[in-house]
């Protein structure tokens, strides 16, 4: 089972490559950077995508800026600017503050902060497999390429079909950016796991006809209480499962609960273009200067969870008291 | 408000204009269609689609035959192979049999079916209008282009807007084939009517926010029990609806109710092309070669329904017998 990853170090050429997830899955193109300024660019750009593998990016950006001679706060500054809302960037931007002048310093501790990813989704994955059996159902993209390591709801999908545990996995396109369509399938066309290709209206169909099993999905945010913000679609993925009685599990590292929020409704849902939901791939689908909304997140209350899967283990009601307990621990 | 039909029929050059719905909303092309050959040509490659619209379609395709001096026995058979499955046009042929060999009768009747159509909707427009308050969800298409007459579900709506009952529409994109973006969104557009586009997973969220009071939708077949067929995607949303305490209403000449059907249970579900759902508007979304499913229809179970909209009245439940009895007086 092959696991790709969003980037390579090159130590020879002191190369981060990053491969363009805007071109996936037609094409696998590697992008070479090679000072912060383009690091910061490629995270602009959303070359690379999803939390982890932004602040592994950005990490390995403050150690190209020692080997480019740029200017470092100047650097940190740049990285910083290039995805406003991601928490996991301002995290690793932080702990490579420390080592600012050391070559040797930063690029042990970028390493660090990329094995820490690796060793959380391990867990995850390990934890998330042993709530799977049967067929599975996500929504969006959680995998290797989003985080640089085991992926948190495609890590444990990809575990549970290693142990014989699932068969089978319903990819939703997960529709206005289709990150389901374009990435989740291939990832999991790689990782040689079974998988169909439905979009976002037939997971209810399907768990009608008893083809959907578990519903398993990552996390934006998370609140004390088990509230959790994620792709458009997983709220109503959530009462579609639990209408039919279908387990339903979000998986996620305990860095993505925000201790500071007590519940949901205090989560600010992300505005995004109108223009992803009029045209796909540019080609239009709506009479010109048709009016659409794009909420790009929605928040699943957690009266609609059967468990938490983290890399501590998975967590059942009351969450709000387990979550308090493993976040203690930290 | 506007309302555009599907088809113009031109009596000085004896010319059926067909809008060709396959390049809305970017381009308004007129097809001209001079014969029963041209006719079912147009309806099998979807130049005219929607049930009601390919039944006028079909009857106009007999009178043409008339006047190109085709052989009547074989126009009729190219008709009828033209959709396999649409009953509408059986019913539109059924009806054009005794007059062949007669143009005046042949086009009395054709005219008499679309005026039919046109008598039907009309009922039920305003009969749908009587429950749609405040904000609606619609599904699909529905509309004036896919009937030539007034629409059922949008009927409703447009009629309930220029009642000033409702002030709002949310239009699913209808994923795979996209007729809401496409078809719905120009038509509300044309009509004046207040609308916005969003993709078939944000339904829930705006439930949610209590921003949809109904959801109106076609209706394919109906069982005896008030099961019904429908585009993929209207049983995720009747979920939703009863989740969130939303009523949800289809709407449906009485032609639609199948008497052979005692529940939904025994309605095949047509799989479609796979293409469909991996690529949008001919630009690949999914890795070559990945597996998809696509059904083109699901089935809603009759206790999801609120009142089921029709030219004779809305019906509430028990569905059963309200069916029964406005079948015995038709």
């Amino acid at each position: 089972m092959e696991r790709t990853l969003p980037y390579r170090w090159d130590a020879e050429t002191n190369t981060l490559w990053l491969i363009d997830q805007r071109a996936l899955p037609q094409k696998e193109e590697w992008i070479p950077v090679r000072s912060a300024r383009e690091a910061a660019r490629a995270i602009k750009e959303m070359v690379v995508r999803g939390a982890p593998a932004i602040g592994v990016t950005a990490a390995y950006g403050m150690v190209l800026a020692h080997l480019a001679g740029e200017d470092l706060d100047e650097a940190e500054k740049l990285l910083a600017a290039s995805r406003p809302t991601a928490v996991n960037l301002f995290y690793a931007l932080e702990k490579m503050r420390p080592h600012k002048g050391d070559l040797e310093a930063s690029l042990k501790q970028a390493r660090e902060i990329w094995r820490e990813v690796e060793e959380t989704e391990l867990a995850i994955s390990k934890n998330g497999a042993r709530v799977l059996k049967g067929q599975v159902l996500t929504h969006c993209n959680t995998g290797p390429i989003a985080t640089g390591g085991y992926g948190t709801a495609i890590g444990a999908i990809v575990e549970a079909y290693r142990q014989g545990r699932i068969s089978h996995v319903w990819v939703d396109e997960t529709r206005p950016y289709l990150q389901g369509a374009r990435l989740t399938a291939w990832e999991l066309q790689k990782a040689g796991v079974p998988a169909t290709l439905i979009t976002d209206n037939m997971a209810a169909h399907f768990m009608k006809l008893g083809e959907v099993d578990q519903v398993i999905v990552g996390v934006d945010r998370m609140a004390m209480n088990g509230d959790f913000a994620n792709k458009i679609g997983t709220y109503g993925l959530a009462v579609l499962a639990h209408y039919h009685g279908v387990s339903f599990y979000p998986a996620l590292p305990l860095s993505s609960v925000d201790l500071s929020l007590e519940s949901g409704q205090d989560i600010p849902i992300e505005e995004r273009s109108a223009e992803e939901v009029t045209s796909i791939k540019g080609v239009p689908i709506a009479p010109a200067g048709f009016p659409a909304r794009h909420p790009a997140f929605d928040v699943t209350p957690h009266h609609l969870i059967t468990g938490i899967v983290t890399e501590k283990g998975v967590f059942y009601p009351p969450f709000d008291e387990a979550l308090r307990n493993a976040l203690a621990q930290n």
